[in-house]
Protein backbone atom coordinates (compact mmCIF):
# COMPACT_ATOMS: atom_id res chain seq x y z
CA UNK A 1 0.00 0.00 0.00
CA UNK A 2 1.06 3.81 -0.77
CA UNK A 3 1.30 6.13 1.91
CA UNK A 4 -0.27 9.51 0.86
CA UNK A 5 2.18 12.42 1.55
CA UNK A 6 1.13 15.58 0.74
CA UNK A 7 2.99 18.33 2.69
CA UNK A 8 6.39 19.27 1.89
CA UNK A 9 7.08 19.18 5.50
CA UNK A 10 6.93 15.75 6.12
CA UNK A 11 10.18 14.48 7.39
CA UNK A 12 10.72 11.76 4.44
CA UNK A 13 10.08 14.87 1.89
CA UNK A 14 12.48 16.86 3.81
CA UNK A 15 15.01 13.72 3.77
CA UNK A 16 14.46 13.40 -0.39
CA UNK A 17 14.59 16.87 -0.85
CA UNK A 18 18.05 16.83 1.44
CA UNK A 19 19.40 14.39 -1.62
CA UNK A 20 20.31 17.23 -3.98
CA UNK A 21 23.41 17.95 -1.54
CA UNK A 22 26.33 16.17 -0.93
CA UNK A 23 25.64 16.04 2.70
CA UNK A 24 22.01 14.45 2.38
CA UNK A 25 23.19 11.95 0.20
CA UNK A 26 26.11 11.11 2.41
CA UNK A 27 24.23 11.06 5.73
CA UNK A 28 21.59 8.38 3.90
CA UNK A 29 23.77 6.44 1.25
CA UNK A 30 20.76 7.08 -1.24
CA UNK A 31 20.57 9.59 -4.09
CA UNK A 32 17.48 10.82 -6.44
CA UNK A 33 16.43 9.24 -10.24
CA UNK A 34 13.76 11.04 -11.94
CA UNK A 35 11.27 9.94 -14.39
CA UNK A 36 8.87 6.77 -15.08
CA UNK A 37 11.17 6.01 -17.67
CA UNK A 38 14.35 5.47 -16.15
CA UNK A 39 12.89 3.61 -13.05
CA UNK A 40 11.57 1.49 -15.49
CA UNK A 41 14.85 0.75 -17.42
CA UNK A 42 16.73 0.54 -13.62
CA UNK A 43 13.96 -2.07 -12.91
CA UNK A 44 14.86 -4.42 -16.14
CA UNK A 45 18.60 -4.02 -14.88
CA UNK A 46 16.82 -5.32 -11.48
CA UNK A 47 17.69 -1.84 -9.44
CA UNK A 48 14.37 -1.08 -7.43
CA UNK A 49 14.62 2.29 -5.11
CA UNK A 50 14.33 2.43 -2.10
CA UNK A 51 11.35 4.88 -2.06
CA UNK A 52 9.17 5.59 -4.81
CA UNK A 53 6.92 8.68 -5.59
CA UNK A 54 4.41 9.22 -7.81
CA UNK A 55 2.03 11.89 -8.62
CA UNK A 56 -1.47 10.22 -8.21
CA UNK A 57 -2.87 11.20 -11.70
CA UNK A 58 0.05 9.78 -13.20
CA UNK A 59 -1.27 6.10 -12.15
CA UNK A 60 -3.63 6.42 -15.14
CA UNK A 61 -1.07 5.88 -17.63
CA UNK A 62 -0.35 1.60 -17.66
CA UNK A 63 3.38 1.84 -17.95
CA UNK A 64 3.16 3.93 -14.30
CA UNK A 65 0.24 1.87 -13.15
CA UNK A 66 2.49 -1.46 -13.66
CA UNK A 67 5.98 -0.13 -12.64
CA UNK A 68 4.29 1.06 -9.07
CA UNK A 69 2.57 -2.52 -8.88
CA UNK A 70 5.54 -4.12 -9.73
CA UNK A 71 7.20 -2.14 -7.25
CA UNK A 72 4.70 -3.04 -4.33
CA UNK A 73 5.81 -6.37 -4.72
CA UNK A 74 9.58 -5.74 -4.53
CA UNK A 75 9.18 -4.01 -1.44
CA UNK A 76 9.86 -0.72 -2.71
CA UNK A 77 8.62 2.31 -0.57
CA UNK A 78 5.84 3.87 -2.14
CA UNK A 79 4.56 7.12 -1.64
CA UNK A 80 1.62 8.75 -3.71
CA UNK A 81 2.33 12.70 -3.86
CA UNK A 82 1.54 15.75 -5.58
CA UNK A 83 2.98 17.68 -8.54
CA UNK A 84 3.74 20.47 -6.26
CA UNK A 85 5.78 18.01 -4.34
CA UNK A 86 7.55 16.17 -6.43
CA UNK A 87 8.63 20.03 -7.97
CA UNK A 88 9.96 20.62 -4.74
CA UNK A 89 11.59 17.43 -4.49
CA UNK A 90 13.39 17.79 -7.69
CA UNK A 91 13.80 21.42 -8.12
CA UNK A 92 12.08 21.53 -11.37
CA UNK A 93 8.80 23.71 -12.54
CA UNK A 94 7.91 20.71 -14.83
CA UNK A 95 8.62 17.65 -12.46
CA UNK A 96 8.68 13.49 -13.65
CA UNK A 97 5.78 12.24 -12.32
CA UNK A 98 7.89 9.68 -10.74
CA UNK A 99 11.32 9.90 -8.84
CA UNK A 100 12.90 7.16 -6.96
CA UNK A 101 15.14 7.46 -4.13
CA UNK A 102 18.34 4.85 -4.70
CA UNK A 103 21.12 2.94 -2.95
CA UNK A 104 24.10 4.34 -4.06
CA UNK A 105 26.24 1.61 -4.86
CA UNK A 106 30.01 1.44 -5.66
CA UNK A 107 31.60 -1.85 -7.61
CA UNK A 108 34.77 -3.11 -6.88
CA UNK A 109 36.99 -2.51 -9.18
CA UNK A 110 37.35 -6.18 -9.66
CA UNK A 111 34.22 -6.84 -10.59
CA UNK A 112 34.74 -4.58 -13.56
CA UNK A 113 34.60 -6.33 -17.19
CA UNK A 114 34.66 -5.85 -20.33
CA UNK A 115 37.47 -4.88 -23.06
CA UNK A 116 37.08 -1.13 -22.31
CA UNK A 117 37.71 0.39 -18.82
CA UNK A 118 37.45 4.42 -18.71
CA UNK A 119 39.45 5.81 -15.85
CA UNK A 120 38.93 9.02 -15.11
CA UNK A 121 40.84 11.24 -12.45
CA UNK A 122 40.03 14.02 -10.62
CA UNK A 123 36.90 15.11 -12.47
CA UNK A 124 35.52 17.90 -11.62
CA UNK A 125 32.27 18.34 -13.45
CA UNK A 126 29.10 16.42 -12.87
CA UNK A 127 27.56 16.91 -16.14
CA UNK A 128 31.06 15.71 -17.67
CA UNK A 129 30.95 12.88 -15.49
CA UNK A 130 26.85 11.96 -16.11
CA UNK A 131 28.24 12.35 -19.97
CA UNK A 132 30.81 10.25 -19.72
CA UNK A 133 28.97 7.64 -18.12
CA UNK A 134 26.47 7.32 -20.72
CA UNK A 135 28.92 7.31 -23.65
CA UNK A 136 31.25 4.98 -21.65
CA UNK A 137 27.47 3.05 -21.82
CA UNK A 138 26.85 4.04 -25.67
CA UNK A 139 30.58 2.27 -26.61
CA UNK A 140 29.86 -1.24 -24.14
CA UNK A 141 32.65 0.08 -21.85
CA UNK A 142 32.92 -2.28 -19.00
CA UNK A 143 32.98 0.37 -16.57
CA UNK A 144 34.31 3.69 -15.28
CA UNK A 145 37.19 4.06 -12.57
CA UNK A 146 36.65 7.13 -10.32
CA UNK A 147 40.67 8.12 -9.50
CA UNK A 148 41.29 10.74 -6.59
CA UNK A 149 39.10 13.62 -5.49
CA UNK A 150 36.02 13.61 -8.03
CA UNK A 151 32.71 14.89 -8.40
CA UNK A 152 29.67 13.34 -6.67
CA UNK A 153 28.32 10.56 -9.21
CA UNK A 154 25.13 10.70 -7.54
CA UNK A 155 24.72 14.21 -7.71
CA UNK A 156 21.27 15.18 -9.14
CA UNK A 157 23.25 16.80 -12.00
CA UNK A 158 25.48 13.98 -12.98
CA UNK A 159 22.52 11.27 -12.79
CA UNK A 160 20.36 13.69 -15.49
CA UNK A 161 23.38 13.64 -17.99
CA UNK A 162 23.92 9.74 -17.33
CA UNK A 163 20.06 9.66 -19.14
CA UNK A 164 20.08 6.41 -17.13
CA UNK A 165 23.80 5.07 -17.52
CA UNK A 166 24.61 5.50 -13.41
CA UNK A 167 22.41 1.86 -13.37
CA UNK A 168 23.94 0.18 -16.55
CA UNK A 169 27.61 0.78 -15.96
CA UNK A 170 30.14 -0.27 -13.47
CA UNK A 171 31.17 2.48 -11.33
CA UNK A 172 34.27 2.12 -9.30
CA UNK A 173 36.57 3.86 -6.86
CA UNK A 174 40.18 3.18 -7.07
CA UNK A 175 43.68 4.59 -6.25
CA UNK A 176 45.85 4.85 -9.04
CA UNK A 177 48.39 1.75 -7.90
CA UNK A 178 45.07 -0.82 -7.60
CA UNK A 179 44.39 0.47 -11.08
CA UNK A 180 47.32 -0.04 -12.57
CA UNK A 181 47.59 -3.43 -10.79
CA UNK A 182 44.42 -4.27 -12.43
CA UNK A 183 45.17 -3.30 -15.73
CA UNK A 184 48.50 -5.16 -15.86
CA UNK A 185 46.72 -8.62 -14.21
CA UNK A 186 44.34 -7.84 -17.30
CA UNK A 187 46.95 -7.67 -19.84
CA UNK A 188 45.52 -4.21 -20.51
CA UNK A 189 47.49 -1.50 -21.83
CA UNK A 190 46.67 2.20 -20.43
CA UNK A 191 46.28 4.93 -23.10
CA UNK A 192 46.43 8.15 -21.52
CA UNK A 193 44.79 10.90 -23.39
CA UNK A 194 47.70 13.69 -22.83
CA UNK A 195 48.93 16.85 -24.89
CA UNK A 196 52.92 15.46 -24.34
CA UNK A 197 51.31 12.43 -26.83
CA UNK A 198 50.98 11.54 -30.52
CA UNK A 199 48.10 11.35 -32.57
CA UNK A 200 48.11 7.45 -33.15
CA UNK A 201 48.02 6.91 -36.74
CA UNK A 202 44.73 6.09 -38.26
CA UNK A 203 45.62 2.72 -39.38
CA UNK A 204 47.29 1.16 -36.11
CA UNK A 205 45.87 -1.39 -34.30
CA UNK A 206 44.84 -1.09 -30.39
CA UNK A 207 44.56 -4.40 -28.42
CA UNK A 208 40.65 -4.83 -27.40
CA UNK A 209 41.21 -4.80 -23.77
CA UNK A 210 42.63 -1.35 -22.71
CA UNK A 211 42.14 1.18 -19.96
CA UNK A 212 41.81 4.59 -20.96
CA UNK A 213 42.81 6.95 -18.35
CA UNK A 214 41.49 10.49 -18.62
CA UNK A 215 42.97 13.57 -16.79
CA UNK A 216 40.80 16.75 -15.42
CA UNK A 217 38.91 19.80 -17.08
CA UNK A 218 41.95 22.20 -15.66
CA UNK A 219 45.27 20.15 -15.58
CA UNK A 220 44.54 16.69 -17.23
CA UNK A 221 46.62 13.92 -15.90
CA UNK A 222 49.46 14.25 -13.61
CA UNK A 223 52.81 13.78 -14.89
CA UNK A 224 53.12 10.38 -12.96
CA UNK A 225 49.87 8.77 -14.53
CA UNK A 226 51.27 9.83 -17.58
CA UNK A 227 54.67 8.25 -16.79
CA UNK A 228 52.34 4.72 -16.00
CA UNK A 229 51.07 4.79 -19.22
CA UNK A 230 51.81 2.72 -22.19
CA UNK A 231 50.37 4.88 -24.21
CA UNK A 232 49.67 8.93 -24.69
CA UNK A 233 47.51 10.12 -27.25
CA UNK A 234 47.13 13.28 -28.17
CA UNK A 235 43.61 14.06 -30.21
CA UNK A 236 43.93 16.08 -33.17
CA UNK A 237 43.20 19.57 -32.80
CA UNK A 238 42.77 22.83 -35.38
CA UNK A 239 41.45 26.31 -35.11
CA UNK A 240 41.64 28.76 -31.90
CA UNK A 241 40.25 26.16 -29.38
CA UNK A 242 43.24 25.05 -26.67
CA UNK A 243 41.44 21.73 -26.00
CA UNK A 244 38.44 19.57 -25.92
CA UNK A 245 35.84 19.41 -23.51
CA UNK A 246 36.48 16.49 -21.29
CA UNK A 247 33.40 14.63 -21.78
CA UNK A 248 34.07 15.36 -25.35
CA UNK A 249 37.57 14.03 -25.47
CA UNK A 250 36.69 11.16 -24.01
CA UNK A 251 33.98 10.39 -26.29
CA UNK A 252 36.34 10.81 -29.26
CA UNK A 253 38.63 8.62 -27.72
CA UNK A 254 36.22 6.10 -27.39
CA UNK A 255 34.63 5.79 -30.94
CA UNK A 256 38.28 6.21 -32.29
CA UNK A 257 39.42 2.64 -29.87
CA UNK A 258 36.15 1.32 -30.67
CA UNK A 259 36.22 1.55 -34.46
CA UNK A 260 39.90 0.11 -34.71
CA UNK A 261 38.09 -2.95 -33.20
CA UNK A 262 35.59 -2.34 -36.00
CA UNK A 263 32.88 -1.47 -33.77
CA UNK A 264 32.47 -5.25 -32.93
CA UNK A 265 28.91 -5.50 -30.79
CA UNK A 266 27.11 -2.84 -31.93
CA UNK A 267 23.80 -3.05 -32.23
CA UNK A 268 22.53 -3.05 -36.25
CA UNK B 1 40.52 57.01 -17.98
CA UNK B 2 38.47 54.37 -16.14
CA UNK B 3 35.50 55.11 -13.99
CA UNK B 4 35.28 53.66 -11.16
CA UNK B 5 32.20 52.12 -9.73
CA UNK B 6 32.37 50.28 -6.67
CA UNK B 7 28.27 50.29 -5.89
CA UNK B 8 26.15 46.80 -6.79
CA UNK B 9 22.91 49.81 -7.21
CA UNK B 10 24.84 51.62 -10.41
CA UNK B 11 22.68 51.54 -13.42
CA UNK B 12 25.32 50.20 -15.50
CA UNK B 13 26.06 47.31 -13.19
CA UNK B 14 22.19 46.70 -13.02
CA UNK B 15 22.15 46.57 -16.98
CA UNK B 16 25.21 44.13 -16.96
CA UNK B 17 23.48 41.77 -14.50
CA UNK B 18 20.47 41.85 -16.56
CA UNK B 19 22.93 40.06 -19.27
CA UNK B 20 22.19 37.12 -17.54
CA UNK B 21 18.44 37.38 -18.82
CA UNK B 22 17.33 36.72 -22.37
CA UNK B 23 15.43 40.03 -22.15
CA UNK B 24 18.53 41.53 -21.28
CA UNK B 25 20.36 40.60 -23.86
CA UNK B 26 17.50 41.31 -26.44
CA UNK B 27 17.56 44.99 -25.45
CA UNK B 28 21.40 45.89 -24.99
CA UNK B 29 22.69 43.39 -27.85
CA UNK B 30 25.61 42.08 -25.86
CA UNK B 31 26.82 39.36 -24.13
CA UNK B 32 29.21 38.65 -20.99
CA UNK B 33 32.41 36.96 -21.64
CA UNK B 34 34.05 36.20 -18.20
CA UNK B 35 37.91 36.00 -17.56
CA UNK B 36 41.07 38.04 -18.80
CA UNK B 37 42.85 35.41 -20.93
CA UNK B 38 39.19 35.00 -22.91
CA UNK B 39 39.89 39.15 -23.85
CA UNK B 40 43.04 38.63 -24.53
CA UNK B 41 42.08 35.65 -27.22
CA UNK B 42 39.00 37.93 -28.42
CA UNK B 43 41.63 40.85 -28.80
CA UNK B 44 43.63 38.90 -30.61
CA UNK B 45 40.67 37.93 -33.08
CA UNK B 46 40.16 41.64 -33.77
CA UNK B 47 37.09 41.68 -31.10
CA UNK B 48 36.73 44.40 -28.34
CA UNK B 49 34.02 44.51 -25.72
CA UNK B 50 31.57 47.60 -25.60
CA UNK B 51 32.63 47.65 -21.52
CA UNK B 52 35.32 46.39 -20.05
CA UNK B 53 35.26 45.87 -15.88
CA UNK B 54 37.67 45.06 -13.69
CA UNK B 55 39.37 44.41 -10.49
CA UNK B 56 41.89 46.78 -9.24
CA UNK B 57 43.73 44.49 -7.98
CA UNK B 58 44.11 42.98 -10.79
CA UNK B 59 46.18 45.56 -12.48
CA UNK B 60 48.94 44.20 -10.69
CA UNK B 61 48.78 41.31 -13.61
CA UNK B 62 50.99 42.59 -16.10
CA UNK B 63 48.97 40.32 -18.45
CA UNK B 64 45.58 42.00 -17.48
CA UNK B 65 47.79 45.66 -17.54
CA UNK B 66 48.26 45.55 -20.90
CA UNK B 67 45.00 44.66 -21.83
CA UNK B 68 42.99 47.28 -20.28
CA UNK B 69 45.73 49.88 -21.50
CA UNK B 70 44.76 48.21 -25.03
CA UNK B 71 41.56 48.37 -24.43
CA UNK B 72 41.66 52.27 -23.52
CA UNK B 73 43.49 52.74 -26.61
CA UNK B 74 40.46 50.75 -28.49
CA UNK B 75 37.81 53.05 -26.90
CA UNK B 76 36.28 50.15 -24.85
CA UNK B 77 34.50 51.63 -21.80
CA UNK B 78 36.60 51.21 -18.86
CA UNK B 79 35.22 49.93 -15.55
CA UNK B 80 37.31 50.13 -12.64
CA UNK B 81 35.58 47.63 -9.56
CA UNK B 82 35.29 45.33 -6.92
CA UNK B 83 35.51 42.10 -6.50
CA UNK B 84 32.05 42.18 -4.82
CA UNK B 85 30.36 43.52 -7.77
CA UNK B 86 32.35 41.48 -9.98
CA UNK B 87 30.94 38.65 -8.57
CA UNK B 88 27.38 40.23 -8.99
CA UNK B 89 27.60 40.77 -12.21
CA UNK B 90 29.14 36.94 -12.83
CA UNK B 91 26.73 35.11 -10.08
CA UNK B 92 29.33 33.48 -9.08
CA UNK B 93 31.55 33.51 -5.60
CA UNK B 94 34.94 33.60 -7.56
CA UNK B 95 34.18 35.87 -10.08
CA UNK B 96 36.77 36.50 -13.02
CA UNK B 97 38.72 39.34 -12.37
CA UNK B 98 38.08 40.95 -15.74
CA UNK B 99 34.71 40.55 -17.83
CA UNK B 100 33.95 42.09 -20.86
CA UNK B 101 30.21 42.99 -22.47
CA UNK B 102 30.80 42.24 -25.73
CA UNK B 103 28.30 42.89 -28.70
CA UNK B 104 26.16 40.22 -29.95
CA UNK B 105 27.57 39.48 -33.86
CA UNK B 106 25.88 36.58 -36.17
CA UNK B 107 27.52 36.26 -39.93
CA UNK B 108 25.60 36.12 -42.88
CA UNK B 109 25.05 32.29 -43.76
CA UNK B 110 27.00 33.75 -47.12
CA UNK B 111 30.34 34.22 -44.91
CA UNK B 112 30.75 30.77 -44.03
CA UNK B 113 33.82 29.37 -44.68
CA UNK B 114 35.89 26.68 -44.56
CA UNK B 115 35.54 22.58 -45.67
CA UNK B 116 33.22 21.78 -42.49
CA UNK B 117 30.10 23.66 -41.58
CA UNK B 118 27.74 22.15 -38.67
CA UNK B 119 23.74 23.13 -38.72
CA UNK B 120 22.03 22.47 -35.32
CA UNK B 121 17.93 22.10 -35.59
CA UNK B 122 15.94 23.63 -32.55
CA UNK B 123 19.07 22.97 -30.27
CA UNK B 124 17.61 23.46 -26.51
CA UNK B 125 20.39 23.05 -24.25
CA UNK B 126 23.07 25.90 -24.10
CA UNK B 127 25.64 23.85 -22.70
CA UNK B 128 25.46 21.67 -25.12
CA UNK B 129 25.27 24.92 -27.67
CA UNK B 130 28.54 26.40 -26.18
CA UNK B 131 30.74 22.75 -26.56
CA UNK B 132 29.29 22.52 -29.97
CA UNK B 133 31.36 25.76 -30.55
CA UNK B 134 34.52 24.48 -29.22
CA UNK B 135 34.49 21.03 -31.04
CA UNK B 136 33.83 22.60 -33.82
CA UNK B 137 36.59 25.00 -33.56
CA UNK B 138 38.54 22.64 -33.01
CA UNK B 139 38.42 20.54 -35.73
CA UNK B 140 38.55 23.42 -37.91
CA UNK B 141 35.07 24.10 -39.10
CA UNK B 142 34.33 27.21 -41.05
CA UNK B 143 30.96 28.36 -39.06
CA UNK B 144 27.96 26.99 -37.22
CA UNK B 145 24.27 27.54 -38.63
CA UNK B 146 21.66 27.85 -35.99
CA UNK B 147 18.03 26.46 -37.52
CA UNK B 148 14.62 26.82 -36.11
CA UNK B 149 13.79 28.03 -32.48
CA UNK B 150 17.55 27.42 -30.39
CA UNK B 151 18.42 28.61 -27.48
CA UNK B 152 20.42 31.41 -27.21
CA UNK B 153 24.25 31.19 -28.37
CA UNK B 154 24.96 34.23 -26.01
CA UNK B 155 23.84 33.32 -22.86
CA UNK B 156 26.22 33.25 -19.98
CA UNK B 157 25.97 29.20 -20.19
CA UNK B 158 26.67 28.94 -24.00
CA UNK B 159 29.39 31.24 -23.71
CA UNK B 160 31.23 29.44 -21.18
CA UNK B 161 30.94 26.41 -22.17
CA UNK B 162 32.15 27.73 -25.45
CA UNK B 163 35.63 28.13 -23.46
CA UNK B 164 36.24 31.14 -26.64
CA UNK B 165 35.12 29.53 -29.36
CA UNK B 166 32.12 32.13 -29.51
CA UNK B 167 34.42 34.44 -30.72
CA UNK B 168 36.64 32.63 -32.86
CA UNK B 169 33.67 30.72 -34.75
CA UNK B 170 31.34 31.94 -37.05
CA UNK B 171 27.78 31.88 -35.94
CA UNK B 172 25.02 32.19 -38.53
CA UNK B 173 21.06 32.09 -38.40
CA UNK B 174 19.10 30.18 -41.13
CA UNK B 175 16.32 28.99 -42.43
CA UNK B 176 16.36 25.51 -43.86
CA UNK B 177 15.74 26.23 -47.67
CA UNK B 178 18.44 28.91 -47.41
CA UNK B 179 20.83 26.31 -45.62
CA UNK B 180 20.09 23.77 -48.90
CA UNK B 181 20.30 26.48 -51.06
CA UNK B 182 23.95 27.12 -49.57
CA UNK B 183 25.11 23.86 -49.53
CA UNK B 184 23.95 22.88 -53.25
CA UNK B 185 26.28 26.12 -54.28
CA UNK B 186 28.85 25.02 -52.49
CA UNK B 187 28.71 21.97 -53.44
CA UNK B 188 28.78 19.90 -50.16
CA UNK B 189 26.53 17.24 -49.36
CA UNK B 190 24.23 17.46 -46.73
CA UNK B 191 25.14 14.41 -44.10
CA UNK B 192 22.51 14.38 -41.61
CA UNK B 193 23.22 12.45 -38.06
CA UNK B 194 19.33 10.15 -37.67
CA UNK B 195 18.80 6.83 -36.41
CA UNK B 196 17.21 6.42 -39.45
CA UNK B 197 20.60 6.36 -41.11
CA UNK B 198 23.41 3.76 -41.62
CA UNK B 199 26.31 2.99 -40.51
CA UNK B 200 29.52 5.11 -42.30
CA UNK B 201 31.41 2.86 -43.82
CA UNK B 202 34.72 2.99 -41.90
CA UNK B 203 36.73 3.23 -45.32
CA UNK B 204 34.22 5.03 -47.36
CA UNK B 205 35.72 8.60 -48.48
CA UNK B 206 33.25 11.49 -47.87
CA UNK B 207 33.78 15.11 -49.48
CA UNK B 208 35.92 17.53 -48.06
CA UNK B 209 33.12 20.27 -48.24
CA UNK B 210 30.22 18.74 -46.16
CA UNK B 211 27.05 20.70 -44.13
CA UNK B 212 26.73 18.03 -40.36
CA UNK B 213 23.46 18.09 -39.67
CA UNK B 214 22.30 17.60 -36.19
CA UNK B 215 18.45 17.49 -34.84
CA UNK B 216 17.67 18.57 -31.31
CA UNK B 217 18.17 16.38 -27.77
CA UNK B 218 14.52 15.63 -27.92
CA UNK B 219 13.80 14.20 -31.35
CA UNK B 220 16.37 14.21 -33.53
CA UNK B 221 16.07 15.74 -36.96
CA UNK B 222 12.69 16.13 -38.16
CA UNK B 223 11.56 13.70 -41.20
CA UNK B 224 11.54 16.85 -44.01
CA UNK B 225 15.16 17.27 -43.04
CA UNK B 226 16.09 13.89 -42.93
CA UNK B 227 14.52 13.63 -46.95
CA UNK B 228 16.67 16.62 -47.92
CA UNK B 229 20.16 15.11 -46.63
CA UNK B 230 22.42 13.36 -49.13
CA UNK B 231 23.42 10.96 -46.94
CA UNK B 232 21.80 9.80 -43.23
CA UNK B 233 24.59 8.43 -40.56
CA UNK B 234 23.63 6.60 -38.00
CA UNK B 235 26.47 6.45 -35.05
CA UNK B 236 27.44 2.67 -33.69
CA UNK B 237 26.14 2.48 -30.43
CA UNK B 238 26.13 -0.73 -28.02
CA UNK B 239 25.05 -0.93 -24.50
CA UNK B 240 21.20 0.15 -23.26
CA UNK B 241 21.84 3.34 -23.75
CA UNK B 242 19.75 4.45 -26.28
CA UNK B 243 21.11 7.58 -27.55
CA UNK B 244 24.51 9.58 -27.15
CA UNK B 245 24.14 13.80 -25.68
CA UNK B 246 24.10 16.23 -28.79
CA UNK B 247 27.15 17.57 -28.17
CA UNK B 248 28.80 14.43 -27.88
CA UNK B 249 26.94 12.72 -30.94
CA UNK B 250 28.70 15.89 -33.06
CA UNK B 251 31.22 15.82 -31.88
CA UNK B 252 32.02 11.56 -33.00
CA UNK B 253 30.51 12.70 -36.39
CA UNK B 254 33.06 15.66 -36.77
CA UNK B 255 36.09 13.96 -36.15
CA UNK B 256 35.07 10.77 -38.21
CA UNK B 257 34.35 12.54 -40.72
CA UNK B 258 38.00 14.90 -40.17
CA UNK B 259 39.75 11.27 -40.02
CA UNK B 260 38.21 10.37 -43.72
CA UNK B 261 40.33 13.51 -44.95
CA UNK B 262 43.56 12.87 -42.58
CA UNK B 263 43.58 15.05 -40.16
CA UNK B 264 44.10 18.34 -42.53
CA UNK B 265 45.09 21.07 -40.87
CA UNK B 266 45.48 19.50 -37.64
CA UNK B 267 48.39 21.52 -35.50
CA UNK B 268 51.45 19.62 -34.89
Amino acid sequence: MAHQITSASNPLIKTLKSLHAKKGRAETGLFLAEGARLAREAADLGVWPQTMLYAADALQRPQVRDLVNEAERQGVRLIETSQGVLAQISKRDNPQTVIGAYHQSLAPLEALDGDVIVALEGIRDPGNLGTILRTADSVGAGGVVLLGETCDPFSVEAVRASMGSIFAMKLARASFSDLTRFAKTRGAPMIGASLKGAALDAERAVPARVVVLMGNEQSGLPPEMEAACDLLVKLPMSGRADSLNLAIATAVMLYDLWRRRGYDGARA
